[in-house]
């Protein structure tokens, strides 16, 4: 079986082909282009046909093409209905990529929702029925697996898991205008910020950065705090104190069998999973714990897989 | 159609006959028996004997019974697995009532879930098909009803609203051991220590109290504060913002429909949720807002339609 697979986020898509299995058979990634939604949706359908002629494929032997987009979907319409990073809305994806392609078998979804369905059908879904995905990267988004299907809520956008208030005190100014929100205060920009702050009024932790040729961003941070840096190690803390009460919020509420963490801080984890547990231990009540965290099996694909995964929940 | 209604709470028990309209057409209130469980089972198996003759009905009339335990339940089992506050364990409550009543229809459900169920079947449910049910009382409990069907979780402890930590800086000790839980910040007996310790440093406060002859608890507060006394409008002010904090991690997480408000301090709703609205609109995602809040349309009986509704699911 082989499924078309768009993953279109703020700042990169990826086009491949998946087979049933989640294997990746071939795929292409590049910049999204979000001051031209029209032409980078060509560029996408383009690429696609590519992919298929790599693998000496015509797009009549697709079952389906599964489609992420980086924001609010209408998934029974085939509809984005907003993204604002993008700054795209109200678009007929699906109908654009039928005409496109000539596929009719054609799925859109959230991306963080797609990653959740992806986990499902080639991941831990296999081990777990009840979990949460939480993807930390340049910000943070959730969802919510329940009973082996996603939980969508009202309107078809449960697990904000990003605008959490994990700080009341002395809270971080979000990207949403909130104030003390998961994603302000453990996201992979929130972590950088706090790089940046440090390096701004401690100058030995700064000439660290310079010594060693080091992106003064999280992943520079990652570096020096595996290396034992103090300072480097008590940021990560902090982001990980963080996450860990908007997952203790998850857990009291959800009673997930798992956790599951995807995105790029997720390879930082290691720096961070003893800080969330303590934190888990102290906010969450006790006959809730026993649930499991695990990085995704799927890696840095899970979107791509997600999407491919749509077609086979269909 | 005539259902059996066994609502065991920590203090009282109610027993009754209800139809499937979710009329009570009888209905006896006694304490609970907590340090005679086997007696208080078989007082309420007399019991329902008692209602059923009130009405010239027999037992054969009942299409089946409903009972609600004030803790964990295994509802497949029909077991209860453990009621903190009356100190029962590993308790099989199905088979027993279905051995003293001869009627084998018998549902067991923990007593917060069925107060979600009851308002699914006789209430808000007609409405709303994803909505969160809270239980303001003595302590704070909750239910999740998504898609119409009651969500359990990993191990069927999903909704520990009452364990949401919505305190950091000055947390309250609750009676999970644990610090800055709702429960122990918004709960009937969270305000009353409030009141008490307000009298303790305030003695104009407590001299209002005596003049008046009323209790110094939640309920004399809620007297005052309609009265306009500033004090207690206060105290009613702190218990909303904890309140609004803990519906506002519900609604990130689940994008309700509606959140339905049960229990003994949703009669004082009306002096809190001016605060609650407003801690919410700071602390909800801006996509998340336009769900309802509602009491209960079950009123005092909303446990006690919630045991009989257990019959409606089946």
């Amino acid at each position: 079986m082989y499924i078309g697979a768009i993953d279109i986020g703020g700042t990169k898509t990826i086009v491949g082909i998946v087979n049933e299995s989640g294997k990746i058979l071939y795929k292409e990634q590049f910049k999204t282009n979000i001051n031209d939604r029209e032409l980078h949706f060509k560029t996408c359908s383009e690429m696609l046909f590519y992919c298929l002629s790599t693998l000496d494929l015509s797009v009549l032997q697709l079952v389906g093409i599964g489609i992420n987009m980086p924001g609010m979907v209408d998934n029974k319409k085939g509809i984005l209905i907003k993204a604002p990073y993008a700054g795209w809305a109200g678009t007929e994806v699906r109908s654009y990529f039928q005409e496109a392609t000539g596929v009719k078998n054609v799925y859109v979804e959230n991306d963080v929702n797609s990653c959740a369905i992806g986990e499902l059908h080639f991941g831990y879904g296999k081990t777990y029925k009840n979990y949460l995905w939480m993807t930390v990267s340049t910000g943070i988004g959730g969802a919510i697996i329940n009973e082996g299907k996603l939980l969508r809520g009202g309107w078809n956008c449960a697990g904000e898991f990003g605008h959490l208030k994990v700080e009341y005190e002395r809270p971080f100014l979000c990207p949403c205008g909130g104030w003390g929100c998961l994603e302000a205060h453990g996201s992979g920009t929130a972590i950088t910020k706090m790089v940046k702050q440090e390096i701004a009024k401690n100058p030995e932790f700064s000439k660290l950065f310079e010594s060693v040729n080091l992106s003064t961003d999280a992943v520079g941070c990652a570096i020096l705090a595996r290396e034992g840096n103090e300072t480097a190690c008590s940021i990560y803390k902090k982001a990980a104190i963080w996450i860990g009460r908007g997952i203790s919020y998850c857990v009291n509420i959800l009673n997930p069998d798992a956790v599951i963490i995807g995105g790029g801080v997720a390879s930082s984890l290691d720096l961070m999973i003893d800080h969330i547990r303590q934190t888990i231990e102290t906010n969450v009540i006790s006959t809730l714990l026993g649930f499991e965290i695990k990085t995704t099996m799927l890696g840095y694909e899970a979107a791509l897989l997600g999407a491919a995964s749509l077609i086979l929940e269909k």
